[in-house]
């Protein structure tokens, strides 16, 4: 690759995030999907925060903690997305410009407000995810700044953006632009009920080369291929996908390749607190290694110390210089 | 006491925190008094907001975290402080109203916006604090609820209150009802450049028998007497107030009645993150202690426990119940 600005462009849904913790019970009573993501309106996002425990607010959204979490590992990034022009807007704004991520997507200045998500963490640590789109919901072609994406090395993108209604639009024609100055594509399947969602327009992503990266859980996977089996949907992705990373909480994470399979141990954790961002980190180290000339194995390795980071903590950014976690543990 | 229908009534400036990590250089570079409160206005607010990290924002405010940790020991509390009708406003009031406390402060309805402190946190996990006072500058007597004086075991308040214009009237009004009414009034000295400011005051408050009980650390006791020695301050405290309850951080805290001093050692922790909030939430164990009918030690384990808590993650307000985090160590 030529030499670039970036070394990653992050495309997503700009998202505050709300967190609370709850019981099971609780998630029972308001009929949430434990560990899922549900689109909400606001009048329910109301009603939930209102019924709620004690928050605390701190930015979210996948696609800009992992530009958060490259950041933090001291890669180049710009992030693509949409708030408005409102007090969540503007703490949106400062966290991830703080953290060093070139971010001016223009605010929208009326309509929709700024995205939250009211996301409830149970004792076992998982996430359950509440989401009001808001602003995201205008996020177009217009948005993506040819420039940017030519700078990158790597355009990334979250599955999460096939829910606004011009967002994909402006995907593909990020990844066209990308391709065409011979930069990578990559994507998260965000989740497994967004791959339910958006199961054909992911696959033909994947086989069109569209994606030349994807990243996934194995309940994401397992969503897209409609199987239970996890070898079989590494079997079908492998035919679908140059470069799949598939993470596996505390057991781990594979990286696919057409030819082969490999596997990385999880960092170990003292306390699990909160999954929130898990992934997220988990990408933003695999692909700071990458754009660093890492081998995929470090790339994985990286991954697992950001993913073990965040989820020691309530909240989906990291909390340290995750340059300095990488090299306190030799890397 | 007769039937109350609260444990304590907590007053203070309602303050949402905007939390973030920094190096001790930027404290030195942006002018920052380590380890205490300093009042900001709008312009300083943003130009600090502009230069700092990424941050979390929770609920804060000295009395109102303390009100926060009596309602999680499963105490009975009501708050009285000032924010406005705005986002902040919204967070503060959910927060306060979700962790069991009772708040119906009506909220400035223009002019000022929700007070907010910038708070900074450096490695050695002490706070700075960066505080604009907005919508608190406009509580006033009227907003003390003289009923639900009447209905508190004890009326606590935050010496912090002297800042805003109006706000000491409010508590001197407060203290009165409660003693007609033969109910126990505290109070926080809740800084050592606080006590330099109001020093006469403070010790007005409690020479003229208006505090019955004053929760201080050290630095704050000795600013209140001009003295580097923490014996001489006891010796000066023991003769103007009733019962002093001093917190020493790591080095535990001491009860000094009319009659004697005890000591209480800290409780142990794993790793301190944040000290934001370990004052009050000392304070929060130990008033739900001692109207819970405990003897004056245990009131003080209980306050160690709950600021052990506090201290071990980010935020000024319990994230677990602390009623069973007492039960489990026994208590």
């Amino acid at each position: 690759m030529s030499d670039t600005k970036y070394d990653v462009l992050a495309i997503g849904n700009a998202i505050v995030d709300i967190i609370a913790k709850c019981d099971d019970v609780f998630l029972a009573e308001q009929d949430i999907a434990k560990g899922g993501m549900t689109l909400i309106d606001m009048a329910r996002a109301e009603q939930l925060y209102s019924d709620m425990g004690p928050a605390v607010e701190t930015s979210g959204g996948s696609a800009g903690n992992t530009a958060a979490g490259i950041a933090s590992f001291g890669g180049k990034v710009a992030y693509i997305g949409k708030v408005a022009d409102d007090h969540l807007g503007k703490v949106f704004t400062h966290d991830i410009k703080a953290i060093g991520v070139d971010y001016n997507t223009p605010p929208l200045d009326h309509g929709e407000m700024t995205a939250r998500s009211m996301i409830l963490v149970t004792p076992d640590g998982e996430r359950s995810m509440n989401t009001y789109l808001g602003a995201c919901g205008k996020l177009s072609a217009k948005d993506i700044d040819p420039e940017m994406v030519t700078q990158s090395k790597i355009t990334y993108f979250e599955g999460y953006l096939w829910d606004p209604a011009e967002a994909k639009d402006a995907i593909r024609e990020a990844a066209r632009i990308a391709h065409e100055n011979d930069r990578l594509v990559a994507m998260t399947l965000s989740d497994a009920f967004c791959v339910d969602r958006y199961r054909d327009e992911f696959l033909e992503l994947m086989r069109s080369g569209t994606v030349d990266i994807c990243f996934a859980n194995d309940g994401e996977l397992k969503s897209l291929y409609q199987t239970s089996d996890i070898n079989s949907a590494i079997d079908a992705v492998r035919e679908d996908c140059n470069l799949t990373v598939v993470t596996m909480g505390a057991d781990g994470s594979m990286i696919v390749t057409r030819e082969k399979t490999g596997t990385v141990d999880a960092q170990p954790i003292d306390e699990l607190v909160d999954t929130t961002g898990a992934g997220d980190l988990y990408a933003a180290g695999f692909l700071f290694g990458l754009t660093d000339g890492r081998e995929l194995g470090e790339c994985a390795v990286l991954g697992s110390i950001a993913a073990s980071e965040v989820i020691q903590h309530i909240g989906p950014r990291p909390q340290v210089s995750l340059k300095e976690l990488a090299e306190q543990l030799g890397l």
